[in-house]
Formats: C-alpha cells, structure tokens, sequence
C-alpha cells in the first residue's frame, strides 16, 4: 500500500513557515511501512485542492491531507476531500453538540460558521481532537482511504503519532520499513562509494549514502513482514559495511560526532581540554553541546590573538615570529599548552584561516593545522578545507574531533 | 507568469529531513512577485521525477528544482530536468574542466561519476556554484522555465538568493517586490505587536512579525513599479518602526547580532574577550563568525571545569564556595577575570545551568548569569532561559552579546 501528503495552505506556497508537518506524516507513513512517493503542497484555493486530491488518488491508496480543517472561508480541505471522493458532506450530530459544549465552555456564543467544524464527507469516521475544535477524518470509500488532520502543532501532532498510526500500523498488518543510518566521517561519499561497490546495488535492504558537510551519512533500508525478519535482513549488511569502512563509521542515526567522541572518552575515562584558534571556540561548542560533557571536557582556551597565544598558552615567541601563528609548530605548542594548563589526558588545537583573505603571513584560506596533544606525545595534520569561511570552520572543528578520536583509537 | 517548485530527495518522504529550502524558494519566488499555486516533492526514482516534472511544466511556466544534482547514482534531477523537457543531456566542457581543476586543488583522483556533474540539458545555461561541485541550470525550451539547485545549504542558498533571484526578478520586468528584515533582539513578539500598533495593518507596504529564537524578525513587503518606488514606500514605515522600537533594532536583512555587535564595538574602537562556562565557547565561536572579528575579539576562556574558573580566570575559591559556580558573583569574577588577562576594553562572562537536570548546587535548568566587565566597572544580569538544552546556550548566547551591546551604546 501506499500513501501521498497533501499540505493546504496559502502560507506555505509564500515561504511563510516551513512544513515541518509533512515531516512528520512521512515518519509516520515509513514507522507504519507505507510507501510514500509524493508529497504535494496547495493553497487555500477549492479548485485547485480537488484537483490535487484527485492526483493523488489516483497513484496512492491513502492521501493524507494536513491543514485547513478550520471554521473560517479559507478552510476548505474538509469540502475538498468530500468532492474529491465523490461524497456528500453531511452534519455529524455528535460532533456539532460536543463543539456547542466546547464554546460555551469557552463563553463564546454560537455562530453558524463555527459549525463548519462539525461537517464531513458522509461515512467519515471521526477522529477526536483533545486540543482543539476540528475533528479529524478516516473516509474510506471505493477502496481508497482519505485522512484529514488539522493543521495546528498541537492538534496534529497527537492525532499523527496516535491514533492514525495505530490506525495505519493495523492497515498494514506487521509490514514494516526499518531504516538505520550510518554516519562516516574522514572519507568523501565518492570514496565511500569506491569502497562499497556493489553493497550500494543491495535491492533489499537498499543502501543510500548522503553527503553532509565534512560527513557521509549511509542509509539502510529494509522492508519485511515484521520487525524481526527486518533487523535480520539490516543486521549483516550493517556488518559487511562496518567491516569495510572500518573507524570510519563513528555512530549511527541520531550519533553526533562530538557525542561519539566523547562516548570514547568516557570509555577510555580520558579528559580533554581545547586550543582554538580559527575556530574561535567551535570544538569547544561542539564538544559542550552533549549532555554530561563535564565528565571528560575540563576546559578551552580560544587564542584568536596572536598575544593571547602567548600569554594565554605559552606558544613561545620565538616560534610565532619564526612559523607564524598558522603552522604547525604553533598548533603543536598550543596543543601540549592547553594540555598542561587544564591538567588533562588529551589537549587539542586548531589553528588556521578561515578568511575571507589571505592572513598577514601569506596563508591561504582553508590552510589548516590540527594537533593533538597526549600522553605519547603530540601529532599533528596540516589540512586545506574549502568552502565558505563558515563551511572551513566546520569542517575544522570536524577534523579536530576526528584527530582527537583516532589518537585515542591508536593510544 | 506562475511557477513550481519539486523538492527531490527519499530522505525528504521518509521524513528525514524537513524541507527548509522549499520555503525559502517560495519566499524568492514572493518576492519577485511570481506567484506559486503547487509544490511538489518526489523521491530519487527516475520515472517519477519525470512525471511530478511534465505534471509541473503542464501548469505552471517555470520550474524550480532542488537537490539530486549531486555525483551519484541516485542523483537523477540533471536527467529528469532533460527528459521532461525534450531535451538531450550533453556535457559542458568548461564545467568539466573547472571540476577537474576543484579535484586537483583538493588532491582526489578523478573519477569519471564526478563528471556527471558536467551535463547539461542541451542548451543549458549555467549558474556557478561558489561553493560546491554541482553548477545550478537554467534551462530555456518551449516557452518553458526549468531551473535546477543543488541541495546542500551553503549551494543552494547563494544561488537561490542570489542569482536566480536576481534573473527571476527580471523576468517580472520591472514590477517588483521589496521586502526587508529588520531585526529586534531583546524584545519579545507580543511586545512587538504591542508597541507597533496599527502598522501591523498596513497593507503596502505589509508587515509581518516572524518570532525567532530570542529575535523577532519583521519584514516589510512593498509592491510598486519599480525599486526606486518601491524604496519610497518602505523607507518612511522602515524610519518609524525604527523610531518606535529605539535601540531594540539592531540590525536588517542578513545582519546577525554578533555582525551588530562587532561592528559597533569597531566603531567604538572597542576590543573584547569571553569568559564561558554553560554556553561552552559559543558566544566566541558567534563572534568569530564574523569576518574581520579579530579587530576587536583577542580571545575567550571556557572555564567548564570549576577549577578552571579559578585556575584560568583567578575566580576565588572563596566565591566558588560561597556561591557556587552558578551565580552572579562568579559571572562577575569571571567577566572582570578574562578582561584583565586579556587586556581588552570589555569582558562577557556566562554562567548557568544548560540542563539537562539540576546542577550539584541545585540551580534549576535555565538559570543563568550573564556579566559584562567595562571601562566604569561591572554590571551582571539574571535571567531564567526555557527550552532544550540547545535552546538554553543559544538564548544564553544571545543575551550575552545583547548585553555587551547595552554596555556599549549606554558607555
């Protein structure tokens, strides 16, 4: 079976909010192992949501409309979706004297537009809405199902994640679409691609791989009877690709690199402290935006001067003056620096440019130097990024991360 | 003249993203006064995106895609676009010679997949992409449109805010849409509605409040004849709200506060330096966003560790103990701390408790304690920030250069 999104709206077709709804639906839609292969978007316009309505159900079994469920002139999916599966719209009685109750709870008088609410296409079942006044939809009818949900946050979302995915999950009997994400970093997507070969032709599960700045995120997915027979088409595969692709895959689905990293750390009970420079106190952004960082993260020094990489580090003068503060020799002080100043196991420093020009010694933009600071030493790796002054400071603070993550892997 | 935008991406059905782009490409298409009755949005399957296209082409003129332009096998857009319009896919030499050069520049091998990023529908014209591999299309055939974006934000967004807006606009010849963001920071939405009033009815210029984390953003749309009467409609509301609002506005269209912030502190001939704890280097890493930041930013301090309050910053243990890292005391210490040690005119100091729960001293999630160290002493403020804890260090974050900015306009 499978399923289309229709999004109503005139606010949405002028860029006014984001439709962050069909999103959700579609999370919903793959949780439940109903296809979705089209999503579509219409304004607040009769003639042009049945035609998109009719569009929709001719490829799909089920069309789920979000949105214009409301009691004003420009609310019409509800008489939409009723002429768009042939039907009359009627008055549901029990719906109209809950809305009445819910008014005069509220002290609002009664107007006749506010019955709007209580019409649907004849048949519908009602779908309750604990925190607003539209009702949503369940219509089945000539072997197609129309759902309508309204489109406020608060109405959608329980009425999405509730009751119409335990609805849909039931249409579906146990059929299910499993996904697992593989996140990758320190390789491009067309080395990894390279790498994989024919794993990416896999039909079932499918393999998909997407480029994130400085990052290749890896989908996985598989469709089977059941949750069991899904995890054990994902299981091996998962396996083979790990296998080939080795540290380079740090975590999976929700994992961020900083939360992966310092899951290691944790496991190696390793503290860590942070010299930046180009970066500007990115790494140390990144590393403290994971609950429970103060375990391992004690502390960052940000040298954007070159004076404060002296007094603040003790990059030695002589070697500034000598190497400029973009070398590796300065990344390296300013690693065993920070290292000896916080009093932790690992120190780590950026320093670079960023941009937009050339720096006053004649450094490229995007020339970058990374070290790494422990208890065997300090290492060091010279990197030319691309991009935007934001893109080079990301893909930074990311190679930051992973030189910090591959000293511990080795140590 | 009417246009369409199809979003590509099974990322996109499966809910794994939400479709910021989309919207933003209705904001362009707004403002440059064409109108947008459908948007569609298809997975990476080759037939169907040629489908949703030919759906596209049959009602509107123009046709706006975005993402799959990318290197690999499922990235079919370029193909799609070709098919859909009648067109033979053929390969433009001078891209292909410029991507080979990107690789070399990058040391990666070439690969012959990484020259399908050199095809075009025949007679394509080109829109650079600054910022990545994959050139945007503007294809002409048929009385048609098709124009083809890359996906990636930092692709997509110049080339849709720039030259392709700039071409679309000029299509509409001559009548525009002008629209500008001013931007308020410190004041809250319904604040906003307050104080303006009646101007939120005007209807040419119209004005539209949008709430933003710890901003608000209104933009002011007017429609005229041409830009020179379009500027003469905005500019008067635009000097009245800015009369109304004070200081409150601190800035237009892509300004950010920390641009604001720095900007002013240049003008003041101002330098500055940050102690951090809960925000964990992020009003540092804000303001070395900023081109041209190390005029006036020498550096930061993020004293994560309570020790590294006192060991970096000289907090006393007296206070520490006293009470607790978590105070106005600390953030006081801490402020006064850095600017000595860094010998700036200004130093910002946060402290707080980014949650996930209750700290050790049982301050609850979001109480924090922002001070700004200056050339009349040190003044320190509380607030108690809701939200996750990302929202709770970007308030934070934002409270911190709002209050630097008071200090100095107030100096």
């Amino acid at each position: 079976m499978n399923a289309e999104i229709v999004s109503v709206g005139s606010e949405l077709l002028l860029g006014q909010i984001v439709d962050t709804h069909a999103a959700t639906m579609a999370q919903v839609l793959a949780e439940c192992g109903l296809t979705c292969q089209r999503r579509s978007t219409v304004g607040d316009h009769m003639e042009r949501i049945v035609a998109t309505l009719k569009e929709a159900f001719s490829r799909a079994d089920i069309v789920i409309t979000i949105g214009g469920l409301g009691p004003t002139s420009d609310d019409l999916t509800r008489d939409a979706l009723a002429e768009a599966m042939g039907l009359p719209l009627v008055l549901d009685r029990d719906v109209e004297s809950h809305l009445r109750e819910i008014f005069a709870v509220r002290r609002i008088a009664w107007l006749p537009v506010l019955g709007r609410q209580a019409e649907k296409p004849a048949g519908a079942e009602i779908i309750p809405n604990a925190n607003g006044t539209a009702p949503g939809l369940w219509v089945e009818a000539n072997g197609k199902i129309g759902i309508a949900l309204p489109g406020p946050k608060s109405e959608f979302l329980p009425m999405a994640r509730g009751e119409v995915r335990d609805r849909l999950g039931r249409l579906t009997r146990g059929a299910v679409i499993l996904s697992r994400t593989l996140r990758i970093a320190g390789l491009g997507e067309s080395r990894v691609e390279a790498l994989l070969g024919d794993i990416l032709a896999s039909s079932n599960p499918t393999v998909a791989p997407y480029a994130q700045p400085a990052e290749v995120h890896l989908r996985l997915t598989a469709s089977a009877e059941d949750k069991m027979q899904a995890e054990k088409l994902l299981g091996p595969l998962e396996a083979d690709i790990r296998h080939i692709l080795g540290n380079a895959v740090y975590g999976a689905d929700d994992d961020t690199l900083e939360k992966a990293v310092l899951d290691l750390a944790v496991a190696f009970g390793a503290s860590v402290s942070v010299a930046e420079s180009m970066t500007g106190g990115l790494v140390a952004q990144r590393l403290t935006s994971v609950p429970g960082a103060s375990e391992c993260f004690k502390g960052g020094i940000v040298s954007y001067a070159a004076e404060a990489k002296a007094s603040l580090l003790g990059v030695s003068e002589a070697t500034l003056a000598a190497h400029t503060p973009v070398s590796a020799e300065v990344a390296m002080e300013m690693a065993t620096g920070v290292r000896e100043r916080l009093g932790t196991d690992w120190g780590i420093a950026v320093t670079g440019n960023a941009g937009p020009t050339s720096d006053a010694g004649g450094r490229p933009v995007g020339l970058t130097y990374i070290a790494v600071a422990g208890p065997d030493g300090v290492s060091v790796h010279e990197h030319q990024l691309r991009g935007s002054r934001e893109d080079v400071r990301q893909r930074a603070s990311q190679w930051a991360l992973l030189a910090w993550r591959n000293a511990m892997i080795e140590s």
